[in-house]
Order: C-alpha cells, then sequence, then structure tokens
C-alpha cells in the first residue's frame, strides 16, 4: 500500500515496533534479520481497522434476533446491560479481541461502559484501539454528570496505555440521548485534554425525524449549533442525513464509520458514502456490536459495504474494491487520528501487519489482488497477525490468548448472565 | 430439520446412501455402525443446494471488476467464453466443486456450456447437481437450433448419471436471448422428456424496460402466453416484475432462484422475496457464477439474502434467520425437484449433510442457533461434508479430488486463457 499497489515478489523488515523496509525482496537480502517470515503464497496488508463496536457485546451475539432496533435496545439489550460487572465486561472484550485478531483485525474504535476492562483486554491480547467510555444523559442529571466524569477519567488514565497501542475519546451516546448542556461540556473537555468524540449520529429514519420534530433541526445542525463539531469527531452511521447535513459533515471534517451490516440488519437503511466522499469526508468502516451484525470480521464488511453502496447507487462502479480496502485501513487510521502511525505499510509507521493465505480454492485464480481480498476473501483466510511489530498470531495460533479459556470463559458468562445468575 | 427445529444431543445413522436414523444420542445407542464419526461441538444441517451458477466461471473469478452487467457480458466475459474448450472447463468446474465442498453445498443448479464436461466433474468431485446446458438463439437460428439439441441430447444423455447425483434440464438463456420458436419447442422438448427449464429472468431494470417496449409485454407475461410456464420452470434473479408477473410466476409455479450477491454487486436491484413467499411462489437461493459474486460460499449469500431483504423493506423482521437456511435448504431442493430426496434431514432421505464445527470465537456464544448458522458462521467453519451417504471432506480435508492439483490447473487454465495461449 505504500507505492498505492501491490508489490510482487515483495518483502518487509520490522525492528521494534516499526516497518523499516517495504519494497521488492531482491532488495532485502542484506538485511539480517532475528526472525524471519515466510510469506510466500501470501498477501501482506495493512491490519484492518473497525471504526465503530461494543466488542463486549459480543456475550449478546444472537441473543436477539430479525427485531426493531428500539424494541432490540429497550426490551432486550438494555436490561442485560443493566447487569453487566466488570468481569463480564472482561469475558466478552476477551472474545471479541479474539475474534478480531482471527478475521485480520489489528485496531478498533470502541464505545461502551467498563472501557477500563477493555483496556486491560487489549492490552492481554496485543492488539490496539481507541476507547471511549459511554457518556448517557438527557433527562437524568445526575447520571449525565456521573458518566461525563468516567468518560473523561478514563480518557486521562488509559490515554497511552498498553505501551502506547491504546488511545482514548469521550463516548457521548449520541445527540439524541444527552442533554446539549452535556455534549458542550463534553466537547470542552475533550479541546481542554487535547481528546475527540466517538458518538452514533444520525442512525435511524425514525430517530431522524422525532429529532427534527422535537428541536426543529436535524442531529447534525443541532450539533453545529452548539459547537460541537468543533474537534476531531468520529461519527458512527451517517445514514439519515440532509443535503445541509452532509456539508456541515464535511465542513466540520467529522469522520464517518460506515457500518453496512448491522444498519442492514436492523433495516435503518444505509449511508450514501458517494455523497460524503465527493464532498471530502472521510469515511472508515464498522461492523458495530456483535449483537447487531452478527460478527466482528471486517473482510466480510468490506465486502457488504462494497455490495451496499453498489445497491443503493444502482451501480456496480460505486466503490470499487480498492476503495473499500482503503476504506478499511489508511481512511479508518484517518478517523481514529492514527494515520501517522498506522493504516498503510509504510517504512517509519508502525508495524500493523496482516498475512492473508491465498493457497485455497476459493482465492483462485488471483486476476486481481483487490478483487480477491474484498470480493472473495473471508476473515478466516488470515493467517498471521502482526501488531506494534509483535506478531500475536501465526499458522492461525493466536499467541497472546487462550483461545479454549476465552471461549469457555465468555459462554459460562453468556449463559449465567441470561439465567439471572450473574 | 426432520423435526423443524435443531436437536441437542442428535444423532444421526446412514445407511448406504440414505438417513435411516435421526434422533436423540441415547436413542441410537443400539445402531450397530461400520463408520463412527464423533459430531461433538459441531451442528448437522442438511447439505446446502446452491439454485444458480454457473460453475466453469471459477476460472474469471476477478478478471472484471467493478462494472455494469452489459459491458462485463460483452467486452469481458463473452469473448473469453468463446475461447473455452472442454479441457478448460473441467479445470474451472472442478475447481469451482472443490470451493463448494470445502463452504458445505453438497448440491447445485448450473447452466453453462460442455455441461457433459461439467457431469464429469461433478461425479469425480461427488456432489450433486443438476445441470443444463445453455441455449442462446434470438436471430441466428442455426446456431439456436444446434444449441437446443445439445441441450436436449445432454439432458437425455446425463439424466441419472453418477449414480443417480446428476439430474437436468434444459437450458434456454432467457426470454431475451431466445426466439419465442425456440423457447416454444424448449418447453415441448422438456415436457416431452419429463424435464424442466433452467433460466435467467427479469434479470435487470434496463433488460426489462427494453423488452416491454419492444415485445409490448414483460418478460414473464411473453413467457406466459407463449405457454413456456407450463412445466418445472427454475428462474434465476426475478428482480423486476410487476404485480401481474408475480401473480403468473405462483399460478404457473414457477421456482425463483435468489441471487442475492451478485444482484447487488453488478447493481441491477433486488428482488422482493416477500412478495413473491407471500403468494407461495418457492424461493431459492444461488451464488450465481464466481465471475459476479466473487466466491460459490452459500454461507456468505445466506447472510447476505437476510440482509437485502431486510434492507429493501427497512424491516429487521422481513426474512428470519429459519427462513433463509430453509430457502438454502429445503426450498432449494424443491426448486430442483428434488425435495422427495434431499433438503432436509429425515429418515429415507438421501444422506447430503453437513457439519458446522461451532468451536469457534466467532460462533461464542450460541444463543441461536439459527442466527449462529445464518449470521455468524462462515463456508470455512464447515468441517465434514457428506453427499449421498459417502464423506467427501473430513476435517476440512477433501477426499474425492487433489485440491493442490484442481488449484494448479485452474490457475494455469486461467493464464493461458487470458494470454491467448488456450
Amino acid at each position: 500500500m505504500v507505492h498505492k499497489e501491490f508489490i510482487t515478489d515483495g518483502a518487509l523488515a520490522i525492528k521494534d515496533n516499526k516497518i523499516t523496509f517495504v519494497g521488492k525482496r531482491s532488495a532485502a537480502d542484506k538485511i539480517d534479520a532475528e526472525t524471519k517470515l515466510n510469506a510466500k503464497g501470501k498477501i501482506a496488508i495493512p491490519g484492518l481497522i473497525n471504526c465503530h463496536t461494543h466488542v463486549p457485546m459480543t456475550l449478546f451475539r444472537g441473543i436477539a434476533e430479525d427485531q426493531e432496533l428500539d424494541s432490540w435496545l429497550k426490551e432486550v439489550i438494555w436490561p442485560l446491560e443493566g447487569k453487566l460487572r466488570s468481569d463480564n465486561i472482561r469475558a466478552g472484550a476477551l472474545l471479541g479481541c479474539l475474534e478480531m485478531i482471527k478475521s485480520g483485525t489489528t485496531c478498533f474504535a470502541d464505545m461502551y461502559f467498563h472501557e477500563d476492562t477493555v483496556a486491560k483486554a487489549v492490552e492481554e491480547s496485543g492488539l490496539r484501539a481507541v476507547l471511549a467510555e459511554g457518556i448517557v444523559g438527557i433527562n437524568e442529571k445526575t447520571l449525565g454528570e456521573k458518566m461525563f466524569k468516567a468518560s473523561a477519567d478514563f480518557a486521562k488514565a488509559f490515554h497511552g496505555c498498553a505501551n502506547g497501542r491504546v488511545t482514548t475519546l469521550l463516548g457521548p451516546h449520541s445527540a439524541y440521548t444527552c442533554s446539549s448542556q452535556l455534549l458542550v461540556r463534553v466537547r470542552e473537555k475533550a479541546n481542554e485534554i487535547g481528546s475527540g468524540v466517538h458518538m452514533h449520529l444520525a442512525e435511524s429514519d425514525k430517530m431522524f425525524r422525532k429529532f427534527q420534530k422535537e428541536r426543529g433541526v436535524s442531529e447534525v445542525e443541532f450539533l453545529d449549533r452548539i459547537s460541537f463539531l468543533t474537534g476531531h469527531t468520529l461519527a458512527a452511521h451517517c445514514i439519515h442525513l440532509s443535503e445541509k447535513d452532509r456539508h456541515l459533515l464535511a465542513e466540520r471534517n467529522v469522520n464517518v464509520a460506515y457500518v453496512p451490516v448491522a444498519n442492514m440488519k436492523l433495516g435503518v437503511g444505509g449511508a450514501r458514502i458517494k455523497e460524503l466522499t465527493d464532498l471530502g469526508v472521510n469515511v472508515g468502516l464498522g461492523t458495530d456490536g456483535p449483537a447487531s451484525n452478527n460478527t466482528l470480521d471486517m473482510f466480510e464488511t468490506m465486502k457488504i459495504a462494497a455490495l451496499q453502496q453498489k445497491y443503493i447507487y444502482s451501480d456496480p462502479k460505486v466503490l470499487p474494491a480498492k476503495e473499500v480496502l482503503e476504506m478499511a485501513t489508511i481512511q479508518g487510521a484517518k478517523a481514529l487520528k492514527l494515520e501517522n502511525s498506522v493504516g498503510s505499510l509504510e517504512v517509519g509507521k508502525k508495524a500493523d501487519v496482516v498475512l492473508i493465505d491465498v493457497s485455497k480454492p476459493h482465492l483462485k485464480p488471483l486476476h486481481n489482488i483487490y478483487a480477491n481480498i474484498v470480493y472473495s476473501a473471508r476473515g478466516s483466510d488470515v493467517d498471521v497477525v502482526i501488531v506494534d511489530g509483535k506478531i500475536i498470531m501465526a499458522n492461525r495460533c493466536v499467541k497472546t490468548l487462550d483461545e479454549k479459556i476465552v471461549m469457555e470463559e465468555a459462554e459460562k458468562t453468556a449463559l449465567d448472565l441470561l439465567q439471572g445468575k450473574s
């Protein structure tokens, strides 16, 4: 990706946590490496970046299916979330990290509760993450205040932890679940500590209309009026937008996390990406939580992103394979303000690298590398995962986590939660 | 599936090529089996049925990407197809069969050229298939006549071959590529030999409007007027239909192969399945050829089918997981007139069984079996494939084909074709 194209017979060298060489294998002969990894028959890509998820929700995979967003949240998810303790969060987060490693994701943006526990899971797993403690507070001032403080405290305390692999954002849930006073304070705090925000924006038509009716403006306009968009913003979904909204997102340099699978699954629609990118909006890709997806597989999300866009515009030329891969790598890095350190295979960048094993029937023949990665490969084709220069998976065997124990703990936790034992 | 629900701690017995027991493991203790397969931690489902593909096109995977259907066909696919010889077809078909086995498909409906070669690949692979030699003839009477004869000859000669695993249909490409005289003869011949037809129908809006303008009626009405729909019909796509068309499909018992991935990828739209099934139309699922999908993975197709339908109707309750699985199994079998022999795990039916290994992070926890199969599983989670009572894959190792040789042959063939060497 450094040359914006693939290099055949290529080689890549890493020293400590950084890439020190990318180029032809013939030119790498003189490099004296301690560990050598033969990548013959494999393709190296930058580690995939998942720009929007709620990783502890991996516990809830399949728990409430084929339901409306509203009842899904209110009747199933929120009551269960009310019961979650830190040890449950740990079990869910570790399972999510394990799934991400095994499907080639090296960095993810999470927003949830007990993010300190998520940070520890990230540290243990070897992954990179941008974490935000969620804030909700529309009517209950005390709750909002408490969550705001927790989010700010978390952002300050955990930024740079796990050897710099964890960075932080503030996590105001959305414009409709936070009061304007709270949102103003969030942005002020973010600016004060040099941070940004991760939030949901314009997720469903119903909410869009309700908000517009109650406040007289759209979510985006409302946020702009209270000067909320004056700093780094990662906004997930962005489905229901007016023309004016789109221009505002572009002018304010808002980063959009496009979440095709969960959006389709919940029947809430699909973001019109072309209008956004034509205006210069940076768009990354996200899976959302596994309770509404139901995987954390960014390969699947890449393919479905391309399919949904081609469907929306009735045009197969929209969002070609290469652009999708860029969304899942360098553009994702940009959305998380990590574009100077990850998102591409360049000398000087941190070594977050994924090797895809293409010696499989569904990846033959290899006429078009981008197409085979985006349209034919699956998460399970990832063979090696390197994060921050460390090999955390080789031969599909994860080195940082005990897969069996992580799965067992998560299963037990999920069962206990459902049976009210937790 | 025999009980319409999953059996926990279940067992399944097979004698020769038939299922002789399905039930609780405790009740199976007395069965004296020659070969025993421990399926602990696995889920048995009926083998998946792919209702629409062009398997030799596996050679063209990724060859022409992100293009319009029209230019994709005329500028890339058709010129290449003109060069195909029987040995090329064999290489492509074997690669396709290998990919299908490895992703849990046990039966597929194919329409292409040199289907005698495809039949041999099917025989070798151990799969089950319903094959149709394609017929095109709108202006060139001689060509149409030749292809019609070849299709009829193939249908007669190969029906029941590969120990009954291959059945046949006639393959008129579509209403817009065959003359009405030719279509009338195809249906008469199909009725005469007790066969049916596999065709494309109402695939793109552009074609729909062109046909309507030129002939004054829709493709479906046109076919009905010439009494073409008076026998078994498997119609792929069915995207652009009028209300009258839908009623006609229902009244004539036309079987629809819903092809969500290729339809989205080519930007031609999406079939509105609910209107069809509400009228009683039987709908199966298909992948289409890998040149426009770009896989033969029915797990992926199941998930994307559900996503596209929920998106089309803006309703997450539409096409729930269980219904998708039925589309990919028993409804697919019905679409191919094989519902009495395959498509469900029932005593007396032929043993086409797939075991899914659920001991993987992305399949944990297992709150909802249907949801985990349709929304979380990938083709690569298939561990064992049994067709016609024979284990053709165990531990993901295919027993009928040499994977390495099949891949090498296909790669070489594809390269030679592109370089004009073939």
